[in-house]
């Protein structure tokens, strides 16, 4: 059957959404017998609602492939859960473009509207292949080996943290501890990957709390204590996400505005709270970097596997609505073997629809707050090229002369 | 006169300040005739103080080499001012070592302690060549086109406020002011930089705010209200350091670890200030990235620039320590010319130590919110390969069928 496609990105930006995209339209345009026009949404299922989309057809064959390598989402984004009776308008502009295959490129929410669209089509007996294209830094979804976005933040952390590591080791006798807090709601994912930072025993970070065990202040300061005994600095890494094991989280949502249609707060400032309960309980100078939005939608330290696989999702959602499959989300499966390589397969929506994946029990220390050998196995793979080399001097001492003693800071 | 060479490493660390040092032991290495051994101090001025030093030539070549490319200070750094008899300690442990040439890298806190030992070797008739290498991404050394460290630091910033800002622009629905806060205690050359990630009219970001001028809130929400009317959304650079008309810090000091032994005050925590105040006046929401110290000392988006001239001036510094010079700072000079191709001049360290050199008056855009083309004209040449080239959609919007309207958010 010939039809129009739309594609809508939704949810947070990453660095390789565009490729996701990219990978569907060049995909579509290989068919031309079945594919008319290619529509994108403007923001998602805003676009949508608000009958707001852009010809794709319209764009320079070079602009689409310089998509591969442009962050965050060229199509525009959103945060919107559909209410009342606007699936009935989602369905009214499906029908008045004649879309015959849609697209969604998203996380948990995003499937969760998927669903609904591919039910309410089927229900009223309209033709249309819906098909869920995995997004997300937090690698939340379910049913899929990883998710497109979070191995690029991944490797994107891990530097930032060697790069910051290296920082307060040189400057500890001032800069004592750090803190570096990174995105993740409810799990840990994003701050897990900043293990890959070390390079030899003893460097950052030294600690990592993720929001799958409840945090305990007594505990924390009591780890930060015995790494500055140590080593007289600490790093750690902390998601935004911690909560304590009442539940509530260690950052509270400061107003109103901070919380998204689904009902999500946004979180923030658990670091700067950490700061000041070291530098109050222990009496040592704690800072923090908090790198925000940046950390998951940087290219410049993107992961060549995730460029591939978020292509490739693309082209493997495209093929799947034309070969009139719908209900599903595209997922990716791990083979067997010595090298990584990415291959798809797929996995209905209503499962992977507001469902959370939290990091494994085999995944983080039985101390709570590090992650396994068994995580940057699974993981390493994933962030290639790696991480740069650096310089490690053997520190050969010169003999000392002199007698006088001087304190060490 | 033949000696032994010590080096130190003071202040921030920044992603090029092993290749000045990099610079010092390669252009030592080639006077074997005149250089002896070749030290390093671990953590500056206290590495000297406790005698506390390492053989530069018991590490392999290969290493040496890899310091131009790994971030961060590879001997360590400090932040101290020396007190009391402190100076003589630094003299006596500089005689007990046959130290002839002592090369201080840093910034102006670092030239005034390097003044103060050649001064004092010069009184005690010690022949010691005492020569300063610039050093900080503040970009705050008087005397020197720029600091070697600057040009890094900045193309980072450029690059991550790009990134940051397609977030929002794309999820502008839900994100919708972002501010980005960056170092720089006084002056605001860093919060500048960002203006080079702006690639068409209307992208961030849309308003700069620097300590060169007095935060004024009510014209700063103005400013905001502004832009997010016309545009929708903003994204906003803010300088740590910005303080209102009374020189009071918007972000004050919280501790008293946060005070350095300088007395220089640890500021922080001003975006975060900002956003809340947008939420409870203007009903905005906003979020902050805070890159913290990664912006200083990352060096995936080292300028290539920076690292030719930080390794330059390591090299100048090595040469007029040789040739008898004492109590010069080397500087970076702009030749005439089309091309851009740094050379080096130098200045006594007594006229650099303790000056901060701020943005000058025509720099900063007549309403204090922006920067000028003159700025971006001085800066451009230095952050080669400039920025990372990024796809553009036309954006051809589709005809309308249907005539119900939705709101856009």
């Amino acid at each position: 059957m010939k039809g129009n496609i739309l594609i809508a990105q939704s949810g947070g930006p990453t660095a390789v959404i565009n490729s996701s995209c990219c990978g569907i339209i060049q995909q579509a345009l290989k068919h031309p017998g079945q594919i008319g026009a290619v529509y994108g949404a403007v923001n998602g299922i805003l676009g949508v609602l608000n009958e707001d989309m852009i010809d794709l057809k319209k764009e320079r064959e070079e602009t689409i492939e310089l998509l591969r390598h442009t962050p965050s989402s060229a199509l525009g984004s959103c945060r919107r859960k559909l209410t009342g009776n606007e699936l009935e308008r989602v369905m009214d502009v499906m029908k008045a473009h004649y879309i015959r295959y849609c697209l969604f490129i998203g996380g948990n929410d995003t499937m969760d509207t998927a669903s609904k669209v591919d039910t309410l089509a089927k229900r009223q007996g309209y033709a249309m292949q819906v098909i869920g294209v995995p997004k997300t830094v937090d690698n939340d979804l379910v049913g899929t080996d990883h998710c497109p976005g979070y191995p690029s933040a991944a490797r994107w952390l891990a530097i930032a943290v060697r790069d910051a590591g290296l920082d307060t080791q040189a400057i500890y006798t001032t800069d004592t501890v750090k803190i570096i807090e990174t995105m993740g709601r409810n799990s840990g994912w994003l701050a897990a990957a900043t293990a890959l930072a070390r390079d030899r025993a003893c460097t950052p970070p030294h600690l990592i709390y993720l929001p799958e065990r409840p945090f305990d202040r007594a505990k924390f300061l009591r780890d930060v204590e015995r790494v500055y005994r140590k080593l007289g600095y600490a790093v750690i890494a902390v998601c935004e996400g911690l909560k304590d094991k009442k539940g509530q989280a260690i950052s509270e949502s400061r107003a109103k505005t901070d919380i998204d249609s689904f009902g999500h707060a946004q979180s923030g400032g658990v670091a700067d709270i950490l700061c000041r309960l070291i530098t109050d309980q222990l009496g040592i100078k704690a800072r923090f970097d908090k790198p925000g939005t940046i950390q998951r939608v940087s290219m410049v330290c993107a992961s060549e596997v995730d460029l591939e696989e978020s292509y490739l999702v693309g082209t493997a959602a495209m093929e799947m609505a034309l070969e009139g499959k719908s209900g599903y989300m595209v997922t990716l499966k791990r083979p067997k073997g010595k090298k990584y390589r990415g291959a798809t397969s797929m996995i209905e929506l209503e499962r992977v629809a507001n469902v959370e994946r939290l990091m494994p029990d085999e995944f983080v220390s039985e101390d709570g707050n590090d992650v396994t050998a068994e995580f940057l196995e699974w993981l390493k793979p994933l962030i290639r090229p790696g991480l740069p080399k650096y310089a490690h001097l053997k520190k050969v001492p010169v003999k000392k002369k002199l007698d006088v003693f001087y304190a060490n800071r």
